[in-house]
Formats: structure tokens, C-alpha cells, sequence
């Protein structure tokens, strides 16, 4: 269903109206969840042992555009905090979601954001059991979202070693793709119409998947420190071995670039190597993990999810990235998405 | 220190420059977190039994204007929040604050608020473990809080029956004060000036005071049903009755008006009632016990914290609420805040 977002002559629904109808989406009784939206605070069972934290937040014109399906926003509001919890090697469990609406605000678009949620916590077996609601100019989706994970199965940024290999889950660059697209001139965008290419680069944008499965895999076959690829490829490894005080060869042709990305650029003047290191929203895995440990990691996740492990460099010691082809070897840049940028 | 909030001709620091910042006043070990801000999620020990989460948010124009002390307006997101756990008989535990900033923002500025929050934790004994940031057009604030509560001692909105007192933590309406007062004409300012019940009023509205160990009190002593008077003590009564199904009587003579709000009504055009009905912001705990155990929760109250506890009522069956005062009964309306008016 599409829906307008907004409607200037909309005076809106008021706080407790719009309330009860998202507890209406929100009801049922949900295991491990004593009390859900609609009280002070949520009260849930938690598990022994560790619980993972995190929050995340989407605003509208920088993180997606309002005339966007709400569906699609809502969906990725959640997977991205999912997406965390998963670089650590964790489960997703519960999340609030705190929404800043506009006035002129439709609430059959604000039932199509809740219902994007809802899809993505039901195949994340994640329960939202709470928030807010405030008044804006713009759009504002904060989640917040808790975790399990295995005491002694976490992984952080900081335990990478000089000589771990450098892993990535998946393909690169799809997400930047589907982004050019939206920005693309319309002689691009006649090549693309209707190709299975820009039907990749589109979900892959609107529809990231969250590597749940694939980090507790990491975690499980001894990967040494992990981070999720959310502002680019080289922002998110530099970021990871600053926290590991260690630097890292990249080689540049290993780096699984999507081929959707590659039929963008025979119509678009994009460079797909560029997108797939720099262009962020893949919310794919980057881990380091031991190279005797690689073979048997990289079985289980294809084994397990059907998901491709690539081999695309090492830790070394000191500092900063390195990139090598048949070319040599040049310093990268760890250029990626700077909301602040 | 004051500080400016925004500097229009600043191009701003880069998200990992402030996150950095950030991470350095939030550094240091704390009990129960394993891995605090800097990773893709925080890890930290969960006791066994319930958890309770919450997330409120305060958003500029709406919640708090950017040129009040931004120490004040972190100390209050903070608070807020920690209110929602009191009132579920909880304690608080661990917070993620996700902020929107403006371009313009200054450093300092977010550094006072993260001051003020800090200090809000260090008060009620939790921790900030992480978060993001944001780009947008006005500063929103969203912090999600998570907390412990004892099984069996845990308060819904859901359990008042016919014939419970009416009870509530401290005086009401002094929050709604600090609000008239700051919307004040010259002639009034100058009547308030360096008064005490001028800084009453302001400190009431700036540094409310969440009451968790008055919420825990109440737990252990009986009382069936609470909630926190954030958007107007009616309103408030009303949620907590519909929720319960049941309906209440009001003795307005005994509603804990502040007196700083009866000295405000001398100078300025207030009425102290309508501000300690409708007000809001003001965190008491607004709860309803069995009459045979009102005493002994009130005693328990006043010697643990020096908080009284006011019985102003009953519950009743049916719905609705109902006033009652010397010139006889009238339906009372469920005015209060509400953040889509």
C-alpha cells in the first residue's frame, strides 16, 4: 500500500490517539514479554548472563526521503539496530522505538512505518515493547534494541591481531548502488527500468538484511573482533583496527564487489570498487579471524545461510589501511559515511 | 559555565570527532558494563529475574528551548526517563542516548548536555553505555533506559480496584510554574526576582526529581497500581484508570498544590489548582493502595526519603473522573500535556 505522508491541512491526530492505534499493531502477547507498550516502562524476562545494548537512529532528508515507502523505512530503522547486535555476535531481543512526527503527519503512514517493524522483528525474532511519541519538524526514528549473546561468544572491535585474515560476509556496494539510482539522471534511469540489476541495487537499499546467524558463526569458529559495514567499508575496518591498535592490508581485488554494482557502471559514471569500499549501508559483516580458522568459518556460513565468507586481507601491525592490487600497494583513505559530513 | 548553543558560520566537527568526545566523558569502568560507548553495541551484565525499558525523548521548541542551560536540559532526559522505572517499582540501570544535532551546534554545548546527564546518573546510579548521533534541523534527544524491578514487585497502570486510596509522592503543579514564569511578562519577573519560590519554581521545571525509592516503597507496601505524573496529574489518573478499568473521586482540598505555585498565583494570572491538575513535568509518583495500608507506606515514605504522601481520593468503579470539594461533586476533564497538540 502506498500512503501519503503528510497532508498540510491535517491539524493530526492527537498523542493518545495515535498511541493506542500503534498499541493496536503492538498487541498480543509475545513471549518473554510480561508487559508491552502502553505502560510506564516495558517489563521483560532476561536471560542469565550478558545482555547487548544499542540505539540507532534514522532522520528524515539524511537517512531516507519521506515520499519513500514508509514500510521500507520502518524496516530499515530496525534492521540497522539489528545489524549491531549481530557485530557483536548477539541475538536481538527487545526495542523501543521513539518516534519525532510533523504535525502534518498521515497516521496511515505512521501504521505503514510500524508495519516495516514489524516485519523485520518478526524474521529477527525481536519484539518491540515500547516508546514515544513527540512533535517535530521533521521525521525522527530512534530504536533502541537490546541483545543476547554467549559469554565467551562476544566480539568486539578491539581483538584483532597482526596476521588475523580480514573477512567480509556477502557483497559490497549494492546499498551506494541503489542510492545513485535514486539520484540518477533519467537516461540512467531508462537503462535500468525494469532490470533484475536495479531491482538488487533497490532492495539492497531499502532492504538490508542483518547478519544475525553469520556473526554468532564468526563467534563460534574463533573470529577475533567484528563490526558491521554501516558507513562504508574502509570508515568501518579503520574504525576497527584503531579500536584493535592495528592496521591492515586491503586486497583490492578480492573485495566482493555486487555485480548489480558492475551493470550500474556500464550506464552510470560510478566506480564500483569505490561504492564497495566507501559506499556504506551494506550491513554486512567485517571481521578478523585467525587464517587456520578461515576455511572451517567460511563452510559453516556457507553450510548454514548459504553465505559467501571472503578472504580479502590481513592485520599487520602498526596502523592505517593499505590497499594492494597488480598495481602495488597505496594507502587507503577511510572514506565512508560521516553523518555529520 | 554558560555556554552558546549554535554558531551559525561553524561548519561543525565530524561525527567521529564528537563521538570521541563523547566517549572520553563517558570513559572509565563502571560496574556491570563489560563494553561501554565505542563499539557497535554495549555489553553489560543483566541480574536475573525482570527487565524493565523505557525510552522518552525531549525534542527543541517542544520539550526545552536551546537557549536554557543545556546541563539542564541533559539532566532532565535523563530524569525523565528514570521516572518511567520508578514508577514501575524499578531501578535504573543502563541508558543509550541517541542525539539529533543541528549543523550548527556547538562542542561545548553537547558536552554540558552530556554534563548534565551524567550527572542524572551518578544521582539514580546508572550508566550511559552508548548511542549515536544524528544530523537534523532541531536537537532531539532520545534516550532509552533499561532497569531492574524485584519479581512481585513490580507496578502496572493495571491493578487499582474499587475502594484503593488515591495517593501521591510530594506537591504537584511547581514544574507548570517555572514554565508560566519563564512565559512571564516584565511585570511578573520583577515581582519573582530573587525570590525563593522563583527558584523553586525554575529548579521544579530545570532538575525534576524522579522518585525511585518512593516507587519501591509503594511496591513493598501494597499498592496495587502506578504512574508518573509527566503530563498532568489528570491526565495521568485517567491513563492509570482506563488501564485498570476503573474510575476515581478527587478531593480537591487535598491535592498537594506547591506553595511556590500559590505564591506565583499573587503576582501573576494563575490558578495553583488547574496548574497541580493539568501542569505536568512534574515526576511524582501518582499510585493507588488499600486504605488499611496507606499508614504504614506513608510512615515508610517519610522516614526512608522525607517525601510525603498525600491520600487525595478514591478509586471507584465504572469509569471517569470525578472532583469532589465543598460545593460538591463535578466530572473532572483529563487535561494535560499532550506532544501532538
Amino acid at each position: 500500500m502506498m500512503v501519503e505522508p503528510t497532508d498540510a491541512g491535517n491539524a493530526g491526530p492527537s498523542e493518545d490517539e495515535l498511541a493506542r492505534a500503534i498499541a493496536r499493531l503492538l498487541s498480543g502477547p509475545t513471549p518473554g514479554v510480561l508487559l508491552g507498550p502502553g505502560d510506564d516502562a516495558a517489563l521483560v524476562e532476561t536471560g542469565p548472563g550478558l545482555g547487548l545494548l544499542t540505539a540507532d537512529t534514522l532522520v528524515e532528508g539524511l537517512d531516507f526521503e519521506l515520499h519513500r515507502p514508509a514500510r521500507d523505512v520502518g524496516y530499515k530503522a530496525i534492521v540497522v539496530n539489528v545489524s549491531d547486535v549481530a557485530a557483536m555476535g548477539g541475538s536481538p531481543r527487545f526495542a523501543t522505538v521513539s518516534l519525532v512526527l510533523p504535525s502534518t503527519v498521515h497516521v496511515p503512514w505512521v501504521m505503514e512505518l510500524y508495519g516495516g517493524m514489524l516485519e523485520a522483528c518478526k524474521e529477527h525474532a525481536c519484539t518491540i515493547v515500547g516508546g514515544d511519541l513527540s512533535r517535530g519538524t521533521e521525521v525522527v526514528i530512534s530504536v533502541a534494541l537490546t541483545g543476547e549473546v554467549s559469554p565467551g561468544r562476544v566480539l568486539s572491535r578491539r581483538g584483532a591481531r597482526p596476521g588475523d585474515r580480514v573477512v567480509v560476509t556477502g557483497s559490497l556496494g549494492a546499498a551506494a548502488g541503489g542510492l545513485a539510482l535514486l539520484r540518477a539522471d533519467e537516461q540512467v534511469l531508462r537503462a535500468a527500468a525494469g532490470t533484475g540489476w536495479e531491482h538488487d541495487l533497490s532492495q539492497a537499499l531499502d532492504r538490508p538484511v542483518a547478519r544475525v546467524g553469520e556473526g554468532q558463526t564468526l563467534a563460534q569458529h574463533g573470529a577475533t573482533a567484528m563490526i558491521d559495514v554501516s558507513d562504508g567499508f574502509l570508515l568501518d575496518l579503520s574504525r576497527l583496527c584503531e579500536a584493535s591498535a592495528v592496521g591492515a592490508r586491503v586486497h583490492l581485488d578480492a573485495v566482493p564487489v555486487h555485480p548489480s554494482v558492475v551493470e550500474l557502471s556500464r550506464v552510470a559514471e560510478v566506480e564500483p570498487l569505490d561504492l564497495a569500499l566507501s559506499g556504506g549501508d551494506d550491513y554486512e559483516l567485517l571481521a578478523t579471524i585467525p587464517g587456520d580458522r578461515f576455511e572451517q568459518a567460511s563452510e559453516a556460513m556457507d553450510g548454514r545461510f548459504g553465505t559467501t565468507l571472503h578472504d580479502i586481507g590481513e592485520v599487520v601491525g602498526g596502523s592505517g589501511l593499505v590497499g594492494v592490487d597488480a598495481r602495488g600497494e597505496r594507502p587507503l583513505q577511510p572514506k565512508g559515511w560521516d553523518h555529520f559530513a
